[in-house]
């Protein structure tokens, strides 16, 4: 009765069972090229979340009359494809479960896991996917379930790809981009959100933080000028709330505090948790 | 002969009884719910001010023909309430001697003896506040004078309030400020200054850093992501110059230097005193 | 069973029955001077608490085998008064059970509580201080209960303090220092250690972390050259070994994330923690 | 075989003879009237290189199509007036041999031997500067090669002087500018670029990194808020595609590793330069 | 004949044939546990050696009569085990032209390619191991060549294992430690050199910057209090003198560019270095 | 009677008639060949003497019973030859009215002038010279008047020149200060007094900053490992009490605040100097 305890995401105190949504962090950043770092990225948008409100003024609804459980970190005990694999059971289990997995990275590797739980559990799906690089590395430095294959990888799994804000990759994976996957270098339009909705299909949204400009996430690995702000990112994240009932899961990847300054990363990114949940909130 | 003396803020080297603008600082920052440091604005500002020109090439006007004294800071000997009633006794005493007070905080609860004075020399006023916050709540962590109450006790004194930038509080702020401020998300549109116009009254303007982007202003306590970049606030400020006659003070509050990457939150606020003076204008 | 939760101090997962020790923080800093952020520390020495082995070398203990549990922060609800009697309580519950209160500060201020509670609990007992500052004024700001004056306040409690490390004060501190406490400005002798035994009386310990030298801590919020090392500090904590069955309770306090780099700081900290409840140890 | 070389620009390992485009610096700040460190530019800049690809998806071509040759960095052996003149030496035997020099610096006053050697080659020519500030005062603090007077030194040159971004200066700048400059607050519009194309004649390029807002530049001298994105920017320079056979050589000057946060400025720098080396591509 | 190249270490420039020392970086540390950061190591300790002299006072000799090759980096493509291979053929041929390979890291694990060239080349030799941790570690988080274990897999290539410094470890590593290398909390005193000399073998040398106390070397992953200074350091490297015929390589690792302030752990690795090499001085 | 001014060196605000010690700031720093920023200092050291107490326990005296002038800063208007010309008139200006000049630079170029000025007014003297480097070079990039160049210019004035801590030089400068100064790489000894004191000379004491280690002041522009704490210097200065009454002025320089995390180099330099001026106390 004396103490209190804000080791959790913000308003995340309810158990497993009755939650709606689930948070965890993958602490995993060992195949990061530039910048490592990452593996504090949970923990610290975390303790972000408790400098901003529970409620949204533009949607008005308030993360209080969720329920959501934070679950913590997965466990690191192991190697990469230990790790991965520990990831993807606990995800499958959340979704298996009926909930709605909100995992926080970690490089973008730990997106992989992810998909392939999804995949598991929906079969066919859609994946939107926002961030500063392509990720459509067939191998990077010798590794196929590098952070710059992420997208590649998932590519097996669904050919339904939409990509957002996209500003760098090399010559062959912009190829590979304008010919396989839905790829653009700006913010989603309604044209594009017409498109996914006709495809009628669950969907699983990752946000690689760089998607923004190092202006507003200077905590991150890889930072690629010339990106959008947060408002143009979580207005164009409003766009998708007529899709919210097919959206499963969802994650922001690649948020270091190295470089944070201030925390202004780590508190964008719980402020893009925030909204997310309460865009789909499906109590 | 030999020395200079750039202690002051750039420009502010006349003595009292000759200035228009009285600038002073308070540097108080106890009741920062997350992180403080504001205590330093002042200071901070006032070296940063000499990193810019004293000529504004919008305006076409410069600083060296103004009349303004820097009377340094608020003595902080003694607990809140005495500090606050101290500079409470300052900012009358400046505004019955005809002139304008310019307030550099200190967390947004020095602006409450700022209002406080305006009240007692002007009487009937309007409030013009640019924040990230509503600061509408009735107590925060029990304290009825916390800088998340402020605008709320200010409306003790005045109805007339004008809240703009605003992106951040809990439900029961919003509702309040709904029903009972003129509390906007953007920043002002040319109806919202004839409004203001049509009143009639003296105004007050304070300044909440955090009502720019943390991108733009990382050296502040409580940066709340998806903010307005300075050229949209100072071109705002400029919407203002039909009202310069009845502007009696000013404030900008919240400058906190910890984080403050390269001086540029506090080079910000000593340039949006710059232009806010020279907007004014009343030798 | 897929997660796991890094959220406490290291090897603290016991429950608040079964535990001999319980750590817990006040994140509480406003009368903090000079540079305020010490209500971070709590946290942040829980975090860099996982950088260290459980395993000490030198005393060949493991925090494995001790019984520890950790209830995160008092809940800083309210005003300083209410505050510190939360925290009073709290301390006095803990005691009252027969455990070892270790509590992570916060501002020096937040050891009065501490010292009321072992007051009410044991009656007569022994301080001992390591601070760099006197922390003997009457009155600080106005505040008597500033953290500028918590060894004053102390002194109302019991005459037997003994004050190591200290460099810093004003003169009239030191004349009180020199007249009524036992003030050294080195650490601890096996004299003064003698000296303590015969007193033969609980003892409560309290480290402000800014004993040492700023270049071992420079997160803390009021740096005063000319310290000790964390070597030199840890080696007198192992003089105090042979007194370790009268050791009612400890804290470190002043631990200011804000400018710790690395995070050295608050890993000292809770390698210090870890070294005192090892050299108790009453399992 | 076992080894590789980083410490040139990326994809720049072409010899000097071969090369088409000459990289180097002149890591000179010994006038910067504010906060030096500059001279550290070139080689963050190289560093930060290597965190961007090689190819531009909105230009669709790649630098490993250039032949880019990197010299390192002007020797600053010797006095002012000696490192200028061996800088003037090696930017007019670069461009006497037919090979663009792309020139990084150092505070602004290291444009002067670039321009100096511009006149030399081509004589009568066009300069664009973006910058933050004028820079067109007659001397700075009694030196008539300081940073803070470089373009008017390059007036002594060439009449032909277009200026965009411009932000601050004295009244006496302006003054200059608005009489003697196409001096311009805005980023270039296409009547601008008319206006240069009709003049017909080479052209050369000076980008204070200034001229971009603080927020995505920290790292720099003096600091102006209200300043351009890079997208802002790097858009304007497409603008310039059609002028491309004109351009004779560019610098990007005052990146100042200082307070550069995350190497975002650095890596902004060098993105700047891939893109108009791109943009020029004389292949 | 304008320009200069500041690239490798200071008076590193002459070529391999002709050098006896050969530096190299392995920018290697994805198997770090805690803040990785160190592939940054290399390129910062080469910049930082350009902040010293040349001359040591204390050994009155000069680098600039040493021949000393500067390779810059061994590539990294590839995975952990491609890139460690690489390693060891690279250091296998320094020595096998009778060279001595100097190292700099990269985390830890980057030791034992050397160790296993050292095997091949010198087949019974002796290992002097500077650190903060014991590194005995049998596998760490699953991987048996993590840096925690690289100790511990040298322990297969010889016996005669020298840990000075060692403060940190779990319980089993210091049991190893015990029983099985000549593990010490301290530096080494002339005892244990006289014990090395006796054995009268090859000796390489591998310290891990963290020996030295964090407030020295704020720039490193693991910080560790109640470390050494650098002076402590050296002067014990200066017993090493009478063995200087023997020493047959060495490396110093884990300096992490993250949280280094003023590049004060940088430069003290390339003091060591300048040190070493002035103290092995093989002309 | 509102408002205070912490604007000057804390207790420094006697005038200048009445002054027995007149302190000043040299910002100048545009030979420094490594890290600039030194012209940051005055003010920074002016800014963290606030943190400290007035009185030194050791001495047992309080700088509140010393008459202290702060001149703020020498103007920097006009190139490097005009300021120092100006410096050294404002120091023979202070001394010919019988006060302790008490400078505080800049980078250590600036100590020439005042040396100038103690030639002028007391022509024959002893200076007294605490550094990490000789400072002996004849010339440093053909700049006679450098940083690097200080003593080696002051030696026109005195052979009477004692170094202590000297830790780095060219071979050149070492054999120049064997033979021709009382060069040590350590603190002064009571021999070292002895043969000071013998000499019967009025004495100038210039303190770089750097001769203390970088982990204690990591502000400074050449950090240089291996040097000595803040409580080995201050010791060596008490020793100075016997010569007291011969000490006619001195400087601490190079302090600069770039990278000095906490302001613990800027406090540092504050209490060399409280300590000196009280050990001095010519009142």
């Amino acid at each position: 009765m004396y103490f209190e305890d804000y080791s959790k995401f913000i308003s995340a105190y309810e158990d497993f069972e009755n939650s709606k949504y689930v948070i965890f962090g993958i602490p995993f950043d060992a195949t990061t090229s530039y910048k490592p770092g990452a593996r504090f990225g949970p923990d610290e948008v975390r303790g972000a979340s408790w400098g901003l409100e529970t409620f949204s003024p533009i949607l008005k609804k308030d993360l209080i009359d969720l329920k959501i459980c934070d679950k913590y970190n997965i466990s690191i005990e192991g190697n990469q494809e230990t790790i991965i694999n520990r990831a993807y059971l606990a995800a499958k289990n959340i979704m298996e479960n009926g909930k709605v997995p909100v995992m926080i990275g970690g490089e973008h590797s730990v997106t992989y896991p992810m998909i392939k739980a999804v995949k598991d559990v929906y079969s066919d799906f859609i994946i939107i996917h926002f961030d500063a690089h392509c990720d459509l590395r067939n191998s990077y430095n010798g590794n196929e379930q590098s952070h710059a294959s992420v997208i590649r990888r998932s590519y097996d799994f669904t050919k339904d790809i939409f990509q957002f804000g996209i500003r760098s990759g090399d010559r062959e994976e912009w190829e590979f981009g304008w010919e396989n996957t839905n790829i653009s270098m700006n913010m989603p339009t309604k044209t594009d959100i017409e498109k996914i909705k006709e495809l009628n299909k669950p969907i699983y949204i990752t946000i690689d933080i760089d998607v923004l400009d190092p202006a507003f996430v200077p905590g991150t690995g890889t930072p690629e000028p010339c990106g959008f702000s947060p408002k143009e990112l979580i207005e164009s994240l409003y766009l998708l709330k007529e899709l919210k009932d097919r959206i499963v899961g969802f994650d922001v990847v690649e948020v270091s505090p190295h470089y944070d300054l201030g925390k202004i990363t780590s508190v964008t990114a719980a402020k893009i948790i925030r909204e997310l949940m309460l865009i789909i909130d499906r109590q």
